[in-house]
């Protein structure tokens, strides 16, 4: 260097160390991520080919790769090849247009694009000076999504509310029943935690358990309410009020309600605003949780599964589900970001500043479990503007419109029936019971249809059992869907029912 | 199509949708992609030539952009364009070689493609069947990262532990408290909650009040026990015991330690060893929150950090701070899947499957907060193999000779000293309290110095105060930085304060 100060550079550590040793080095990047680039788009055109749901068994991976890590480099394209022969044919390729289990998670050009910025920047940020763009672009993004939801200004920034971007439904639920639960704790002493009681139905997502118990919510306390088929499986207002009454008489304290709109067995409603009604006399926190669901409200003719949202606590909806955005993308609305915030904030020496100190920026490290977060609201501004507001309701329709045909195909067939309305792009059916069989029998020949469905490798659906039934469900939707992988998926589940049953028609 | 089926697909919905809408179009995605590509490497050419710490002021970007979304799609050069012109003055980049604030958090290329192919696949790994290789290649690469930091086999899959990907510490620390605590509570019964404690020092991280807050614990029962100039800020084995004896005398019920390899403030380390055998004592969970420090016992030299790792019950590193992972990538290691899985594990029917049922694989939903989880571990996989170990040995050695480097160069001028001795890449300095001044005056010069260096944009470094001093923190690793950054920043620094100060020498 010729500096004066290269006196002081000599080494003093007793092992040696290369410098050579660049991680990043830009152009050696261009290479390298341009392979990637066509690797994946290589893998995006041929993903039809591979079978949908892996075939591999348990323990396959082990024994092709060492089980020790290597002391020297290895080339890229060695490990590109292992992506290729090895990593692959373990995947179940939720990507591929034959995918229709669970819920799609769903991806689009424009987001890729706004996650490979993400990761470029690699900005941690926790506050607002870590990266005064991450936080403000988060803002205004939220407020955009809101106002796509037609959400009332209590949740938005320009509001009294405000936005944040969480990595999965299951923390939107613990912050904001930590936020909920103190709130009750600070007036009646944390010793009567174990008087807390929370609501949902037998349909509310299993992960909402699940928060509940790390909130230290007694597992005795987690209401899991009944539904009724007559109700369509979801929430009775009647039935949650009778629940609180019981849970008062006991001395029991009620603190938050899961919400529901579209519940993961088969895309029930609850009714936001008979509940929030019910809730807001007890002084319930209300979330409602519209994880796949609330994506489609974005479209005027859908919005009404929404009514009633302007008198609940919080909202949080997952784009990574069915707005293309890749995982993990978790969209969380709340009214009172103060209370928020009094559960969730640190404040230690170390993050401090003079923005954080005069309270005039958001510091998202306090509206979330973690501290450091990533700068993912890139993803949804790449999204939002790349395809614009009307692209992203026509795909919720096309998506829809898929589902209609599939049923349509479903209900031409004697042999099957719907099983529950469809109100999304999710069809439950199953083989009807035929006259001579119970219940146990048809439940037999439906898990013989989807074992034998899935086992081709053409087509990947999953199950459920709601009210006792056990039903196939057909998720339409996965990115690369087109209409022709719906008609041929039913022909398989067709063909593959024929072979099975036998019906007089 | 042709297809005899065709009479089912005609539309009736109310709305018109376009099915021209393709978000993922592989040539589309090809042209993009390789833009992005081509977008960031030069951004990293170029990272140097930004003010490391934005210059922006709070809402400066709401003024740039719309209030309300696009109804249109915009195109992708508009777009970008932005992230060039909106985006990038409100970064505080990270990557800059002249970031010396925080811990760094690190990058390479061989990330940066496993990040992408993680992206690509965007497969939901929450059980074996939804993706074995995503769960298996996790288990793969975490045995190779406990062989790497020579973790005993009780930690490690290969023997009778496990180890999984978490997003941030706090996660790690809040789903081992829970373990602990329902360990605990299944013995005392749920009602005894608030009888439960939980230790760190004063130095532990902010997080873990808040995991401890989120998992219910009373904050009253938080113990943050104190620590001294005299241990270098380390947690004392008979300080704790103390507190513990107290605790118990009260008839609480102690439940959980958060040991630190490696604090925020000043990186100090906590007495693994000593620690673990007064809490075992005591039942105690003890958790290594190693999530800086952890990185550098790959090396040999190194090592004797983790001494006593065999006594804890659980690990936590994160790799996406000094281990080129990019975030979010933290590792978590534990004794005991099985308290941690009965904790934390759910079983709805919709993930029910012949594998999950037969207890032969791993479901990594049920070691974490959420259900849904990336195939993150392609990036661990990427960066091991790509460089090897002994390139990864070496990376950090470079970034701790670097560090010395400044500590000399400060050691050379009389004007500053070392606060607390140095560990790994952290320098903590400060200019030295004067004759004539107060402590008070020589925390303001020193505060001064800060805003003055990192007003100029050429570096950015952070602040903290243990023990009463406040001192600046010179964190050495982000990937860019080469020794002639480390001494540029030193000479901007000199050169401010000599502005300031003057003294006879």
């Amino acid at each position: 260097m010729g500096s004066p100060l290269s006196e002081f550079i000599s080494s003093s550590e007793p092992f040696s160390y290369s410098k050579e040793f660049k991680p990043m080095n830009p152009e050696e990047f261009r290479d390298k991520a341009h392979k990637a680039v066509d690797f994946i788009t290589d893998y995006y055109k041929n993903v039809e080919t591979f079978p949908v749901l892996s075939q591999v068994q348990p323990g396959y991976l082990k024994n092709l790769l060492p089980e020790t890590p290597p002391n020297t480099p290895e080339s890229f394209d060695t490990i590109l090849r292992d992506v290729q022969n090895v990593i692959i044919p373990g995947m179940t390729h939720w990507q591929s247009p034959n995918f229709f289990a669970y819920f799609p998670a769903t991806i689009s050009s424009a987001a890729f694009v706004g996650e490979m910025l993400c990761t470029c920047f690699n900005a941690v940020g926790f506050n607002w000076i870590a990266s005064p763009a991450a936080t403000e672009l988060e803002m205004v993004v939220m407020d955009w999504l809101a106002t796509m939801l037609h959400l009332p200004k209590s949740f938005m920034f320009s509001g009294s509310g405000g936005g944040v971007l969480q990595s999965t439904t299951s923390e939107s639920i613990l912050c904001t029943l930590v936020a909920a639960r103190d709130r009750v704790l600070n007036e009646i002493g944390v010793e009567h935690v174990w008087k807390l009681v929370v609501y949902g139905s037998d349909q509310t997502h299993s992960t909402y358990k699940k928060a509940c118990k790390l909130a230290g919510i007694d597992p005795r306390n987690i209401r899991s309410i009944s539904t009724r088929v007559e109700d369509e499986f979801s929430l009775s207002p009647i039935a949650l009020r009778e629940v609180i009454e019981a849970d008062l008489k006991e001395g029991l304290v009620p603190v938050y309600l899961c919400v529901t709109t579209g519940t993961t067995s088969t895309t029930a409603v609850d009714p936001i605003k008979e509940l929030a009604e019910v809730a807001s006399k007890y002084h319930i926190w209300v979330h409602v949780d519209a994880a796949y669901g609330g994506s489609a409200c974005i479209c005027p003719e859908y919005r009404h599964f929404l009514k009633g949202i302007e008198k609940v606590d919080s909202l949080s909806l997952s784009p990574h589900k069915w707005l293309l955005s890749y995982l993990d993308c978790c969209c969380l609305w709340i009214k009172s970001p103060k209370l928020f915030v009094d559960a969730l904030s640190t404040n230690p020496e170390y993050l401090r500043n003079k923005h954080s100190e005069s309270d005039s920026v958001v510091s998202y490290k306090d509206w979330q479990v973690g501290t450091g977060r990533r700068f993912k609201s890139l993803r949804l501004w790449f999204i939002i503007r790349s395809y614009g507001v009307e692209n992203l309701q026509n795909h919720i329709r096309a998506d829809i419109q898929m589902a209609i045909t599939f049923e349509k195909l479903v209900r031409s067939d004697v042999k099957f029936e719907i099983v529950v309305p469809r109100r999304f792009s999710l069809v439950c059916f199953r083989l009807k019971q035929l006259n001579g069989f119970d219940s146990n029998c048809t439940e037999f020949v439906n898990k013989m249809l989807l074992e034998r469905v899935n086992s081709t490798g053409q087509v990947y659906l999953t199950h459920t059992v709601v009210g006792g039934i056990y039903m196939l469900r057909f998720a339409v939707g996965a990115t690369l869907t087109e209409e022709r992988h719906v008609i041929s998926a039913w022909e398989l589940i067709k063909e593959m029912a024929n072979t099975m049953v036998k019906v007089d028609s």
